[in-house]
């Protein structure tokens, strides 16, 4: 028989057997700006073979998809879809959760958290009912929290619940490290970890630019590098999203460039290290149940182990006092 | 004399002379939802090594400008500059301009073209000033005479003023042929060209399916080529932009992908074909001064030359239709 | 317990549970000028996770391996392997299989393909003992009948068995058209099909120019496209490969690319239509069990269906009869 | 008129003025192994709009340039082209110099080094004269006493002379710290400078891994961090080129691969640091006219700085003996 006579556009070769294929998908869940950058972000970037979008906001829902689905022909590889109903992320490899409650005015900050208990209670379980295999990737704020949230709510090994926490304070570290030293920010290697907001600790030890460490230079006096100066960068990075938030109204971009950034290494495995939050207890000293940012190699599987990195005494307390704050937020917290 | 024991961070080398570098820069004029998806998409594809924003809205501008450079350590190449002073955006290559009127309840098309010359009278004359080398690519809507505003203003050459044009009409075009016909949008090659919006062209003599013309599945009757039924995906692409608008308020995604995929041709000399609004005079029959979508080769010297492609007699006589209204609205204009 | 008391670079979260990944690999078996070129363009476009090479030749195979690995820093995402022991191919996603013997002087097209029965006879079954679910890429020539071999000999599903086939006839078929019409070759899409080599078909009734169906150019006697000429770019493409032998000794780096543009394509599941040797019975009218080439959707699964591409009664004939003629070829063939 | 009457394939729009180009161009002198390693990585990166190739071997310069252009389709942005003439070379931002005499069986280092002399007398000028601003990037061997030779030849600024030195040296050196470290190679940052060769001096006190300077790990007794084990690297990384030359005759693939790396930094303007042969009179105490690699920073002037990083006494004393025994060297030359 001659299938060519066939009127179908593609004819099957005979005895074909599919193999199950090894498509790579990712959920993102709000479709606020940062949900929306972080999708636009991976898809410019064509990591994934599927993004599905899932909010409540179903119009809203609808002219997003359109409008990444329009832009087919400039990013082919990329199947887009959308919907209220989690089915749609079904078999994820990685979860993206945007999602959250805003602070409302007056609004206590144990009244919010229990806002978004309630919420990330209707998200979570449903995402992992339909991706037991997925890592959670979870940008809401407070990250830390949340992360600890989403892994007590999922019953998913710790391996495979991450937040975005300071891997985006660390980009902005490094910018204005580099603006100050008045060298390229390709240069500059230097994270910030332990808590996402306020407290959180820069590592000076680590810091090297032009793939020399800090302290050669401070020993040597070149210019720009005198620390108490330097010291003030740290505070200018806990103060950027807040200016970018009273400037523009939102951050978008950059946590959306933060988000990618982290995908691309989960999903191509690239084992490379980075400054996320990530389940604690029993590293550097903490002793609570708690998550905030280390630096660690992150991979396929999650996150795969922490950089044993020797801290400065005070790093560490600092460390271990930010360990006993989020402890104690979250001991209000019923679910 | 022995540099290293200068104190700077980097030492010159000894009779060093640098070269004039071909510094890569590119412009984005607006910064409202459409101009931050095209300088986000460029920055993400790492397109140029300078994006300067110009916009009237300074506090917003900074806080584009910051939410952007905070991702430097995630797009290391890419400068990121902003002002309201044109000043900010000399010696760009391109220009992309998607600032202009929004049409006011109960005005006339004619008023709001009106108000266009007028904001166009105050960008264009300072963008060429600063950079009288640049490529513009008008984004902004009307697209088609706003693009024969910024030439006639301009006094640029006319392969240097481009207007996006159907390019994007023609990537949705693509999209819902490949969702009809289902094959893979990477499989559909399929233009419009004409007025962008309702008047647009399709090019069905052009249309390829893997390859393939269009008219040879047509003649052997294959399931989903059925003349008549594509007739209305055309239908579905004029009503796109308007069902996305309905839907979430803007379009921004597909616009942003469409003129970074422009840029990059441009920029990296990529000699590819697009359809987009060109000084169509003495093409096809056209007598008129106009700007409408043609298959035109591009390239860093920007319109490279027309394909000389054969049309239908129905599609040219609606390209010439097209162009007379288009004259006809260019005449109330004053400038 | 505190985990950094303890002395090892990563120290593991508590707890976590590895998950299976989606490590992708290639394996290449013969490090000849071909298959050091498969490998290496692959590894440059880091299409893969680890790089496998297998080979008879243990110093040489070393050799290449160190080579490739010292650009670790250049290219970080890729772990490259080498043994003489095909467990080092294990878990591929795809083979590709450059080894073959060589003709000897005098040696008659039949004596040669009993050395290959026997050689693809060792290869074969090792490969797909240790990577069940792979595909096999075959690019070593004859590729049409060692593509039926290794089909034959490996027991897998037709659309898992693949040969290079026609894909880098067409690349050449491309490149010198557009040198002929003096366009971007970017603008020039043409397959050749059917027997790889001498008696290939060259699609002339799905050729386009600038997306232009080039029937459309014939018919209004566009400069250069004239169809006498033309013919003779056919003639130049067969003639291509042994050109470049006469001049280099052996042709790698084409068929480098050209593999790689299809491991590409089967990895990343894009759907793309490329002319490849596929299992061929049933379609335009081919009775025989053989491998020629033809326009076919490749994806994760392998060959996912054929274009249904109306072809010319000439075009046909002549697919029948190379269809033929290596069926004949295959007779004297014991295995 | 109506310019479609016309039958050229691309019809120009009107008025047109073309602007001068931003066309990159790189040349590669000498096409063995080395030479095509770094034209085909250069080539399958897309970092470059021309490769231009010179040789004195007629025969296998056509055969190459025509294996290159075959792959058309599958590396559309690049236009290869080649010629026995320097006019070939023409307007070249990067010149890439991989010839050179091999040593003949029993020939002294001063013989070799004076042959090279007279090629380098008929290869260099002839760049220079055709391109008077591109950048010279030697690579042959001796790499630094022939960087030196170039640039006293070509007349240029000391910028505009680079030899990859020990960039190809540090990554192996990253590779095999990896390795031995159980880490994966992107989580190393190591450096090797001074003398390409045997008398290289690995930069122990900028080592870092995964970001941490190697220091704080030697304090703390990490596993596998042992200072004497380590410097067991230093020596296997100076062996590792012969390693491979013993195995497969030759090495390319890894200098393909650091020499793509350097011309991706070069003409993208990345301001990255390299450690690669420059003009080193007047830094770190060195008084002699010689090239010899440390880490400088590299963008589309050529070298933009070198690195004011703070060296141990013994390794300030290894890079000036080093500088000595250079000197000597290139005493013996006349040109």
């Amino acid at each position: 028989m001659d299938q060519s006579a066939s009127n179908s556009f593609l004819l099957p070769i005979v005895d074909a057997v599919p193999i199950s294929t090894k498509h790579v998908k990712v959920t993102v869940v709000g479709i606020g700006n940062v949900g929306m950058a972080c999708a636009q972000t991976i898809l410019t970037q064509e990591l994934a073979e599927e993004i599905a979008l899932v909010d409540v906001e179903e119009k809203k829902l609808k002219g997003e998809m359109l409008d990444l689905q329009h832009a087919g022909a400039f990013v082919p590889r990329t199947k887009i879809t959308a919907d209220t109903d989690y089915a749609i992320s079904a078999g994820s490899d990685i979860c993206i959760v945007t999602a959250g409650a805003r602070q409302r005015e007056g609004e206590s900050r144990l009244s919010l958290l229990e806002r978004n208990v309630s919420i990330y209670k209707s998200i979570i379980p449903r995402l992992v009912e339909h991706s037991p295999n997925t890592i959670l990737l979870i940008v809401s704020n407070p990250v830390d929290i949340l992360s600890y949230l989403a892994w007590k709510i999922s019953g998913l090994p710790p391996n495979r619940v991450i937040g975005s926490g300071t891997n985006l304070d660390s980009s902005r570290f490094r910018f204005l490290l580099a603006e100050r030293l008045n060298v390229h920010v390709q240069n500059v290697s230097a994270d910030i970890i332990g808590e996402h907001g306020d407290s959180s600790v820069p590592m000076w030890s680590s810091v090297t630019v032009g793939g020399i460490p800090l302290n050669n230079f401070l020993d040597k006096n070149i210019n720009g590098f005198e620390m108490e100066s330097l010291r003030g960068i740290h505070t200018a990075v806990v103060n950027g999203a807040h200016e970018v938030i009273s400037l523009k109204g939102y951050t978008s971009w950059a946590i959306g460039y933060s988000t990618a950034n982290l995908t691309r290494t989960l999903l191509k495995n690239q084992q490379r290290i980075h400054p996320v939050s990530v389940y604690a207890k029993g590293l550097h000293g903490i002793e609570e149940d708690v998550f905030l940012s280390l630096p660690v190699q992150l991979g396929r599987s999650g996150v795969q182990g922490m950089v044993n990195a020797p801290l400065a005494e005070e790093e560490k307390n600092q460390l271990k006092s930010s360990a006993q704050a989020l402890w104690q937020a979250q001991q209000g917290l019923s679910f």
